[in-house]
């Protein structure tokens, strides 16, 4: 395969070069787009050095690409998907810029695999970091019993917003461990020792646009028009996995213990739920990981057919850059339909 | 009045301190009392220099003192309540010790104050941290229409854990910052980047001991036998003011301006809402302050009689330190019924 990765100084840039090497993906020719300010700089890959080319609306840069990885924000993914689709590049998108569109899919491999097949445009769309760890734990749960409400409480790693917000808040322990001045840029407010209840802008419900776009995907992808989702988005300090708290409500009742035999069999989920002996995902341990990890598991005592959980991913890896390069994988394993 | 405090040297004695001369407590006398590691020292008042005393079984400890500030665990407040209250002193006991005897009033003076002149063994008990600032924003809501369910997920801060805990995030920033061993001894994992779904120990229905205090401790302070909580309690590396993300329903549907004309004009509650200006409780700004601090009010958008708020109050303070002074000072504002 011909790859191309967009945005490949970023956060999630860098990623897609470590997952496609760790997973082996079968690569001819990797190519690699940024900005101006990006273009020259060098890249190892295998063994390969790649030097990063600047994304223009040259009509062929494209042209022999099978698959291009995009992340480089939503403005960029609509400037220019007409001219990485032109000659039949399939585009797995990470920007939220298509997510809503009925004739892209949005993909969660785990849970809608086949619907990667029917991009007329050619743009497949990569969910949110948020919601894609949350389906793939909710999905086995809603083949037992369709889920029809969630709520979901997040504590979401400093990575969401890019290596530069990463940076930040080391920067930020320096400055709380020597007690001199907090710099804040990238976030609202010092994270440092806070939590923020504000990811992404404020829309007219007085929800955020992260906390709709966990109600909106999450419908799309699980095909479930009836299943609510109402989230509260909060920002933590903590480097580059997402944790959330989970409630849900099935139509019928279930027994946990069938939901967590339906979990530990469910692809891409590691149930790690001991608490006896302090086992329960954590963000420290989880960075880095490819599975999404589920413990707490247990009733929730407010309602018969509740249940809730505590659900942890890495935000760059199944959060963004590894389901993208799963789709990739998924396309070219399974018979075209 | 005569005063004293049990467990002068812990993070909540030293607060004790510092609210009973901030809110001008009518004090005639101060005694402290501690371990015998703990006697001895000498701690400031207003002034005056006031030894710490160990605390013994000495019949006539507490002779002349009207009430007892006791925040030293659950098994001193065990031992030493007979001690305390032989003479008729009122111990307002910050521990798990009593809370949930029928005999021992659990007190939020916003919510339930006149309680606190039904304790027949003299023993006053100040709830949970978590559950103090959750029932401050549920009671005016419930006053508007009874809360049947509740779903709350914390993000605690260290202070819940003891000055020791607060020394040790402290510690971590430090050693995170310069690269080298993060050391833990006082909570169960690393606290710096990094979340933990564990506080409190685990009880046989795989909910902690903290999650089933929020519980069990709502509906005694609320009078609300058909109030339901599931609690997901989080350490996060925060020094000392708790989070929590809250969805609420009620029995009847309620307009988010009337809750929140009910919230602003509710004692101890400040709301503080204004998206469009990033104005919303965090604890970096919380932290020290007297009130219960309200935020992201909005619909739950998933259940007509539903609704979703995030809540912020300081540990010390309103969690333990002021709640307790200030049960005493509405039993002195109020003449005993």
């Amino acid at each position: 395969m011909n790859v191309a990765i967009v945005g490949a100084s970023g956060a999630v840039g860098q990623e897609f070069m470590r997952v496609l090497a760790e997973q082996q993906f079968p690569i001819t020719s990797l190519r690699l787009f940024g900005s101006a300010r990006s273009a020259g700089r060098t890249y190892n890959f295998c063994g390969r050095d790649i030097v990063v080319e600047e994304l223009t609306h040259e009509p062929d840069l494209f042209k022999d690409i099978d698959f291009a990885f995009v992340s480089a924000g939503a403005g960029v993914s609509k400037e220019f998907a007409a001219d990485i689709t032109r000659h039949g590049a399939v585009m797995i998108d990470n920007s939220s810029a298509f997510r809503m569109d009925a004739d892209v899919p949005l993909v969660v491999p785990e849970v809608n695999g086949e619907d990667a097949f029917d991009a007329p445009r050619g743009i497949i769309a990569n969910p949110n970091c948020t919601t894609i760890q949350m389906v793939v734990a909710l999905n086995p749960i809603h083949k037992l019993s369709p889920i029809r409400r969630v709520h979901v409480a997040t504590y979401q790693a400093a990575s969401g917003a890019g290596a530069s917000a990463m940076q930040e808040l080391q920067e930020q322990y320096t400055s709380i461990a020597n007690g001199t001045e907090v710099k804040v840029e990238k976030f609202a407010y010092q994270l440092v020792s806070n939590v923020i209840p504000h990811v992404d802008v404020f829309l007219d419900n007085d929800y955020t646009k992260e906390e709709m776009k966990m109600y909106n995907e999450t419908k799309k992808i699980m095909h479930a028009p009836a299943l609510d989702v109402s989230a509260t988005c909060v920002r933590v300090p903590v480097m580059r996995a997402h944790s959330e708290a989970i409630w849900l409500e099935t139509e019928s009742p279930l027994e946990v213990a069938a939901v967590r035999k339906a979990l530990e069999e469910a692809p891409g989920v590691v149930v790690v739920d001991n608490p006896a002996d302090k086992q329960y995902p954590m963000p420290l341990h989880v960075a880095g990981s490819d599975p999404v990890y589920v413990g707490r598991l247990r009733r929730d005592i407010t309602h018969p057919c509740g249940l809730t959980m505590w659900v942890v991913g890495d935000q760059i890896k199944k959060g963004a850059a590894l389901n993208a390069v799963q789709i990739a994988q998924y396309m070219l394993a399974h018979p075209r339909k």
